[in-house]
């Protein structure tokens, strides 16, 4: 199946390359970790490309980055502004600040002050809105057309999505030849990057979107042929309950072969297993992937596999374990 | 001062580099990490090296395997045996397991039911004693008599104490020359490694230990000039509350250029701090040292610091900061 693309810009894998030297001196190339535990757990060969140690400690350092050092002077001037209440609000502040440009990250007043706190401490403002989408809206419209800042969507987006696609570039060349890559879906940012760098640079490899059961637009997308949203769903993964939009789409449809569901329980004890075995913290949206993995033996057990790791964004203080 | 070495085997440097080839096939060379924010914060430039990925989660798989290695077959046939509740059983179990002989672990029955699985899980026995030096001390006696098992101390080893040498040798290749090197002392094993290493590929490089306040006996051995032991030491930082022996002593005494000191509180803020900014698990006895260098800025501001980040065995269950 092949969408219409022709009324929408997609990035290319050129678009990947220019990113990636655009975004070098403000992004990590983080390191690719292996277990032992985890490869006898699985059956597979799993590589953890770890985005959790990223700028900003979330992949989206890279997508910001990139749509932030894209911009004209003029445009530069003027500023960014998105809406999030997560890491991609926190990642384009990151990135304004490097480039020393203006960031307004438009946020429901009902989000965590410490996540409202992080982007100042990175330099952005925020604008604080009632929690519906009309009033997110708005408000960013109202920003946009008052000070001429350029909107950087968190996912659909050329830019965003080329700087993403620079993760799987940098495994690719790490680890060699893999039979599967797996990332976690929402927006479908990360698995639209992964799609365009892996269908370049090594197509037999098979992508795989692992998504919360609760959260499980993609899933119904991808079996429907067309993109269904979800009306608030609740999940432990916070940063995977937006829908795709049809950038993202393009590549779901046409590059992904599966979308692989995860309960609340297993996604959580993938977490903590993960924070126990190789010591590292990931947030819950990041477990995602690992939690599927586990689940489906049949797919994976014998393959060279990549897991992507998100992002480290968590509250230590309210662990998902400790809620129970 | 020199300590007379005359009655007890002291490592040379040679061994550490014979204890590398020994022990490469059984622990991880494991990654230097640097923290832009702990750069700003300390006004230093930090190496820290990851041992809390170690096999085994601390660095003493590194000693254990040295000296399981190190046995003759004839020996290793009569297996190993130790007392400890922490860290050093669970790494010579893994040693253990991995040479294919048998591994008692004299423990505390009070001791933490977590433990002693995880020391089963690698392979190896828990004989249970009563929690007192003397009930520990004469169980081991009797393990020893009558299995012949080799007695592979936590520390007060020379094996051991080349083997943890090995940890510096990587962090010195990997980052070159360094002002100065920080890591926790409790019983001494890892800063003798440390000295003996670093004495020799470094010698200008300043050694510092760092210790919790409540546990202060190397702090106040130092000083004295002489072993004095702490009776029963209360702190989070619970692998951190033996206290030297004369190998060790050797080390501390020769080659150690202060012990330096932090609270409860700086240790859980250090802690909590490298878990959200690094996105690292640590355990409590591997915050000290970052403890002691963010509160002496005199000391280490401007210079290029090694810090050893010892394990990251911890309950997640039961983090310090939830329990105030």
């Amino acid at each position: 199946m092949k969408t219409d693309t022709q009324e929408i810009d997609i990035p290319t894998f050129d678009d990947v390359k220019k990113a990636r030297e655009r975004i070098a001196p403000y992004v990590h190339r983080t390191p690719v970790l292996t277990s032992s535990y985890f490869n006898e757990l699985s059956g597979a060969e799993l590589f953890f490309k770890c985005e959790n140690f990223q700028k900003a400690g979330a992949f989206k350092a890279r997508g910001a980055s990139n749509a932030v050092f894209s911009l004209s002077e003029a445009q530069a001037e003027k500023g960014v502004a998105t809406h999030s209440s997560g890491n991609h609000a926190l990642s384009l502040s990151y990135a304004a600040g490097r480039r020393g440009i203006k960031a307004i990250a438009v946020m429901p007043r009902t989000a965590p002050e410490a996540k409202k706190a992080a982007v100042r401490g990175y330099g952005g403002e925020v604008r604080e809105c009632e929690p519906s989408t009309a009033a997110r809206e708005a408000m960013l419209e109202e920003v946009v057309a008052s000070t001429g800042a350029d909107f950087v969507h968190p996912y659909n987006d050329a830019r965003v999505i080329a700087g993403q696609g620079t993760c799987s570039l940098e495994l690719n060349e790490d680890v060699g030849p893999l039979d599967a890559v797996v990332a976690p879906i929402g927006g479908g940012g990360m698995i639209s990057g992964t799609c365009l760098t892996m269908s370049h640079m090594s197509p037999s490899t098979k992508i795989y979107a692992a998504e919360p059961k609760n959260a499980d637009d993609a899933y119904r997308s991808f079996h429907a042929g067309e993109i269904i949203e979800d009306d608030a769903p609740q999940t432990v993964a916070d940063g995977l309950k937006v829908s795709l939009r049809p950038r993202t789409w393009h590549f779901v449809s046409n590059y992904v072969t599966d979308v692989l569901l995860a309960t609340e329980e297993e996604i959580i004890e993938a977490m903590y297993l993960t924070w126990q075995r190789m010591k590292i913290v990931i947030e819950p949206s990041c477990a995602v992937p690992l939690a599927t993995i586990l689940k489906n033996r049949d797919v994976f057990a014998g393959k060279r596999v990549g897991v992507i790791l998100t992002g480290g964004n968590v509250d230590l203080k309210k662990l998902p374990w400790m809620q129970s």
